[in-house]
């Protein structure tokens, strides 16, 4: 006798592979990578699977059926391929903050810029906080210890530490410095949203300091409104919010 | 019996439809906007109607037929989607000035920079001296009040004060503090031209000063010269004007 | 009976039409142009006809048979529109130097920063001294005076007076000062190429400049070599030259 | 009788043509050259035998037929066309370095920014980290004598001496003073692909310095990790390696 639930899984992980595919095939539509210099994942959060990118495969050789799933702890469930070589990192996120559903990482130049320079992006205007609620932090480095073991495990750690007690999907991404962007949202879709979104203010932000290296950071208020007129309860961007004020 | 009124308004609102969709595509043409970051509208002054883009749309998804038509009050006459979240905004504009018949806002990256440092982009050529008749100016930032109600509103507001008396087509664009540039024109398609020149001569300053942060403003003649060739009453620039000197 | 001088002279206006609509058309594609920011010209130095690019007209709207024959007095010999409201500087550059065959202005956005700069682009490697033997100059400003009266032909005479008594061949393009830059060669092809080659150099420059601000020019012991394994008498570069040392 | 060596010989030149073809259009492909300034070549160790691209031929007209073959004196053994001017520099290389199987050389214009400003290009990220193991040297300036006579065999000689006794596999490129970059790998593919990296990270490295000017040399354990988890003997990034610890 079948088992609703296992078909029901299957039929969710089968999107989930086709959503992933698109997603990674989107990082090359929008340039933020080179060769195969970033892989997105996204999670089902029922089965607690994550379906990730196979690691230094072109992106022309990608399909829904040649995604890898692992389960949490990064066993792989079903794939002949090894997953990301970031696996690790994507997985620390999933297993801290429920709220993420979809991961990024890329080293689109203007951000990984800023990640090099050991520098958060400062929020320095509007198109900035239509998606981040602050600056996008950057990472302390890792100790030479957390390098030489489980690397890519301390990386997601050192990002959790960053983010503190912060809501993630308040500012979906993060530098880790000397290394690149990791961004996240709500599926996989958005995740590689946000990660459009950090490479144009990474670039809009450094023009901006050397206009005018003593410009401010943006107006609490004007944050504030921009953050919560696309993503606050009464929201009024868009077509899905008819409640504008 | 047909009112012959009611049936050019229909024809010119037509047009205006497919006028407006075609330069919100021309956005994408020429690489101003990311995602759904820019929106054109365009007044039909017969009748004060005005054709906008929908909110939050992508630019693919656009068709003559999904453009939102409102009056200068900001009521929607046909359209079933929300019209762009920076409507406020362009009805400011055309309440104004008589003479704007198209108004574009993009957050394309080189001029939001000089928004966002809080900067005038200065006339340092002819590039700019062909199209913007002096510097293209940057508004104050609006006050927590004004950001706090009626905000679209309040920055078509500051717009207009920081044009005071001045010709707005003589300089047809303009950066809002921390936000990004709002241009227009005499239709929606010059409006994209204005906004295309201003992401241009943006990019140009700042490469201008960064090669000599002593560079003087244009001499005024020269600026003088370059306008009034393309603009003047005695313009020579093009085929439309046969009174060559 | 038929003038076999009428016959030839027709033939090559036929050839040189054709040639100047495929160079305004390389502009494009080399990407140095935005709108109708740019035109070329070339000249049949037997009859002392020249070809050039109407005004304002759009590229894609170009045609051979649209290309506008004056003589070097600036007097329509072939066609309904207006030549390009840059031809009297276009005309000085041919009757200065016999050795020009095409011109070409463009506001191809690095080289214009320079100009807009006041600067020079220095000679600081192999990639320009390929091409251009020694700095590419700026000319001073214009007067007042010369900006009121005959604008463009001034604009023409004072980059003869910046070439001075140097060979134009051997620096085939100038900038001038807060408008932009104007290229040469035998033909309308090389003109083109050199505009192309102005445009990459400056950009190189301005890097080169903010990696090293104290960077000095080129050892001229390099740019010799390098300008005269492609221009000497002992080129040696591509497949013409079967001398190599 | 057929001597087998000789259509052994024939079979590798023949696969070796089509990919030096296929590796020169690559370099237009990830747009690091502009016009004929960039070249590739690769060897067959067996035989001696160097396929290279002909000078000054744009890549449009290139063919595996047309590379030209030479011999490791520089000698044409086959084909009708000047190999590239460059050609010396590429033979220095093979003759040196047994484990060099392909060269690239381009004038990508942030690399050659970095050339034309003397200074090597500092390892200051993972993205970096991951195809060079340390700076991108810069070599010091030829002098007038080396140029004068044997200048492209003049030029290989200073690459190796600032090579000195490192692998040169370990980092594969070296920018070439006033000049531009040279590169290389294995083979002609893994030669562009570190021509495109080289790009890349010049660029990154500027911006990175202009955000933050005291920033400092990558962690030297962070360097360790990334270059070994990609090259080293327990590498365990892609497909090839299933040996993931």
């Amino acid at each position: 006798m079948v088992d609703q639930r296992t078909v029901d899984q299957a039929e969710r992980l089968k999107k989930l592979r086709h959503d992933v595919w698109q997603a990674n095939l989107d990082l090359e539509r929008h340039k933020l990578v080179t060769f195969t210099w970033g892989n997105v994942s996204a999670i089902d959060r029922e089965s607690g699977l994550v379906v990730i990118k196979p690691s230094g495969v072109a992106y022309e050789d990608l399909s829904a059926e040649n995604m890898v799933v692992v389960d949490l702890e990064g066993n792989i469930v079903e794939g002949d391929l090894n997953p990301s070589s970031d696996t690790a990192t994507h997985l620390v996120l999933y297993r801290t903050y429920a709220k993420i559903g979809g991961v990024v990482h890329t080293h689109s130049p203007q951000a990984t810029a800023w990640a090099q320079a050991g520098k958060a992006i400062p929020a320095l205007g509007t198109t900035h906080a239509d998606y981040f609620y602050g600056s996008i932090p950057c990472t302390r480095a890792l100790s030479n210890k957390e390098i030489a073991t489980d690397y890519e495990l301390n990386t997601g750690l050192v990002i959790v530490e960053t983010i503190g007690d912060n809501d993630p999907i308040a500012i979906p991404g993060i530098l880790v410095k000397e290394h690149a962007p990791f961004c996240w949202g709500k599926d996989a879709h958005q995740a590689v949203h946000n990660a459009v979104v950090t490479e144009v203010v990474a670039g809009m932000a450094l023009q901006t300091l050397q206009i005018n290296p003593a410009v401010e950071y943006i107006n609490q208020a004007l944050l504030d409104k921009h953050y919560l007129r696309k993503h606050g309860a009464n929201a009024y961007y868009g077509q899905s919010a008819k409640n504008k004020g």
